[in-house]
């Protein structure tokens, strides 16, 4: 409680501070105008805002993908309705072109799961199995539990000292507005599995990559080396962590039996597809700006924050700036990427397919992240179109946007792809201190969507987008 | 966020009313001494309040029971363990007599359950058995969803107008302080199957009884009448409620699938315990001051909250009072009532053995509610024992806790059902606003305990119970 309120004083002074730097930094915006940015094109992007604020246009989209589709998990059947309904729906808003890009994978399957404390005290546990993850034999394994504090301690153990042991990584990831306690925290579900492999485990637990007490384990993938056995690796819940880390105290051994029937089927290829709408350009339609999010969703929850809110953003803004009496002079590209939970599959198989026409992707921003409100917008831009930046983010202050001078942004989520690649990049970052008590888990429902705050961020992206379609300003390095 | 926060304004403003109240109704206490109350008895509870204020014993013995123990529902291992466990850790503590008496129910088992929408967009449903519920057939039932927004909509129906059909009861309980949101609500889980049953429904699908956003259903009793067939009854968690509502807005019919293998064995008689413990008086040991929690807890949490906080709250304020230099003058009686969950069996059966000696339960208050702070006291005692009463207000004042002038209680959960037998009572309202997020749910676990809020309601009921036992006052009406 104390913490969002913090989040919220931190926001409002973020936001403060924000309106106060672009105010003192940019004095031609007092003039009316930016390099790049006519008054007329400003006038139209402030309307535009305001047209934004008033919709739910990007709600009501989020609302039917997760009614109408649901979960949407790479292979299965609801990730090829989401294409469907995606290209549908396009069509629908009317985008002037849409089209779709295969994008192939590996299946997996999540199968089932069982955990319980066998000894000292017999206790049922709420666990999720790793996406990726290799099952238990059929019956299921029993073994001693050895508990690492972290991923660290885990590396630090004597090689086969874990033979027939489960591993349990217990760290617990800290709640941040930006999300940085991600980073320290995800290390033991993505390369715990392999390191724990490599010391003879069994198996690998950890305690859930998530701020929530729910017993709703947070899933996500485990990535497994080559010089490593596959091992199962499945993450408790907060909750249920603790109750292993409370048997763990009494200094008896604790003895866990774990069975999950989760299967990899590395060598079946199934197709699915980056869908893609454009905003047709009225002078340089070559070049576009790129929007993005992806279609695809964990299996648990129905994917209305991961990544539903980015898909009713991007299309909502798409939309608006259809909804002006004339295109833009850039074209508008929404990109809507497949199969980003497994590993960014339908970024990387979408810049295989575009590296020759990089350049003409003239600047990009995803949305993959919070359910709060945008505060800060950090560009990754060549010097000369910083103006341009400035005045979008002088737009952009009312709402709470604070203009971030650390111009090194390149890209977010699956256009961090593209970012590395040389596509210029404006990352706007939302309040995330409540993304991770959703994430990855069934609780990603409708009802954690903030209908207010995603007003607010569609009318950003609008206005990010028709500033840089309009002004055609080169913002490359 | 915001009815939190509310919530703590009123608690605030509600305890300053409170002391004020005290201070101004009451002005024996500034003279230091009341009625039956002697300045040395006010003088050693404001020390036994100061110490128990500093000790977390209660929190420790929750933690135990949770982690040792676990889930225990009427009839299961859990339960067993929990009678067995209570006994011995009323000896480790020190109690003066320990003892059992056997209570009887009948077996339910929970069984395994499945819920998901079949038309017109197919997704999976979260939900939860009721306690008591029929299973359905082996291989599930289908049918079309007629939704109720009440119970009093589902009473108006027209009779067999629900052949064939699930009847799906949308209601939505309301978050309140005092938990007054649980009365409007609850009647749906209570009378709900039977009422559909009645105007011909196949089974009854109810959104949760709760507050929270969670996809855990939440559990509890359905209460089948003789008149309507049994046909059985699930819980839909809070997002899956809305995603069904939100399919049903199309307009199209829906269709839901439910199998669950849930049994009612009305003849298999199970035994459990009253798990009883005493503080023997110094001077009139057959009158005793009660003290109640329950020992039973539904299935699926560990019953940390529900009710291993009280479990913990009145050992913990027992073993204080056995702390001091000598016995109150009456005796102090624990009573850890065995199947609550199920219809207060326990307490009911305590009152058919117990019945000829109710005038020596000389008052009573048990825990089984919130996890917040306490804020309100509300006697249900004789006008001349008022004095006493406002006594303890005053010493309990500076913890927060207004004495409500309404002298009305008879005793809350357990103790409700000696109470209306006529036994004097003091019911203690702890903040509630967070309580119906994780009640009867996977939730109720350790990590909800506010172990400051615990320390403080220990040393309100301990308080208490030495007051009561100590100063000799007659509390009947």
């Amino acid at each position: 409680m104390n913490r969002v309120f913090q989040g919220v004083l931190s926001i409002l002074g973020l936001s403060i501070l924000g309106m106060f730097c672009v105010l003192t930094v940019n004095p031609a915006l007092s003039e009316g105008r930016v390099d790049g940015v006519s008054e007329e094109m400003q006038a139209t992007a402030i309307r535009l805002r305001d047209t934004v604020l008033k919709s739910d246009l990007s709600y009501r989209l989020d609302e039917q993908l997760t009614t109408e589709v649901g979960p949407r998990l790479v292979g299965t059947p609801g990730d090829r309705k989401g294409v469907e309904w995606a290209v549908a729906k396009m069509k629908e808003l009317g985008f002037d072109r849409v089209w779709t890009e295969e994008v192939t994978h590996v299946m997996w399957e999540r199968g089932e799961i069982e955990a319980e404390i066998i000894a000292p005290y017999p206790q049922k546990l709420v666990a999720i199995a790793l996406g990726g993850s290799v099952g238990t034999p059929e019956a299921g394994l029993k073994a001693e539990i050895v508990h690492f504090p972290s991923y660290a301690a885990l590396q630090a153990a004597a090689p086969g000292s874990l033979e027939g042991k489960i591993a349990f990584i217990s760290y617990r990831m800290e709640r941040r507005i930006d999300g940085s306690g991600y980073g320290p925290a995800v290390v033991a579900r993505t390369k715990g599995a392999s390191e724990a492999a490599r010391k003879g485990a069994l198996a690998l637990l950890i305690r859930s990559i998530g701020t929530d007490d729910n017993r709703l384990g947070h899933t996500g993938s485990v990535k497994y080396d080559a010089d490593a056995g596959k091992i199962p690796a499945a993450a408790l819940s907060n909750p249920d962590a603790d109750i292993l880390m409370a048997q763990l105290s009494r200094g008896k051994p604790v003895v866990v039996r774990l069975r999950q029937t989760s299967e990899r089927h590395d060598q079946t290829v199934i197709k699915t597809a980056n869908v893609i709408g454009e905003v047709t350009g009225r002078e340089t339609p070559e070049d576009f700006v790129v929007l993005g999010a992806h279609l695809d969703s964990w299996d648990v929850g129905t994917g209305a924050v991961d990544d539903g809110i980015g898909v009713g953003i991007t299309l909502a803004a798409a939309r608006h700036i259809l909804d002006l009496p004339e295109r833009p002079k850039r074209s508008i590209r929404v990109v809507l990427f497949a199969a980003e939970e497994v590993g960014l599959v339908g970024a990387k198989q979408y810049l295989e397919r575009h590296r020759d026409e990089l350049d003409h992707h003239v600047i990009g921003a995803e949305w993959d992240f919070g359910v709060g409100r945008i505060y800060d917008m950090r560009p990754g831009v060549g010097p000369e179109a910083l103006n341009t930046i400035r005045a979008m983010a002088g737009i952009l202050a009312p709402l709470g946007v604070s203009l971030n001078p650390d111009n090194t942004a390149k890209g977010q989520s699956d256009l961090s792809v593209l970012g590395e690649a040389g596509m210029p990049a404006v990352n706007f970052s939302p309040d995330g201190s409540l993304y991770f008590d959703y994430h990855h888990t069934e609780n990603d429902t409708l009802d954690k969507v903030d209908r207010e705050a995603m007003k607010i961020n569609t009318a950003i992206y609008t206005v990010f987008a028709y500033i840089a379609a309009e002004s055609g300003v080169d913002f490359r390095k």
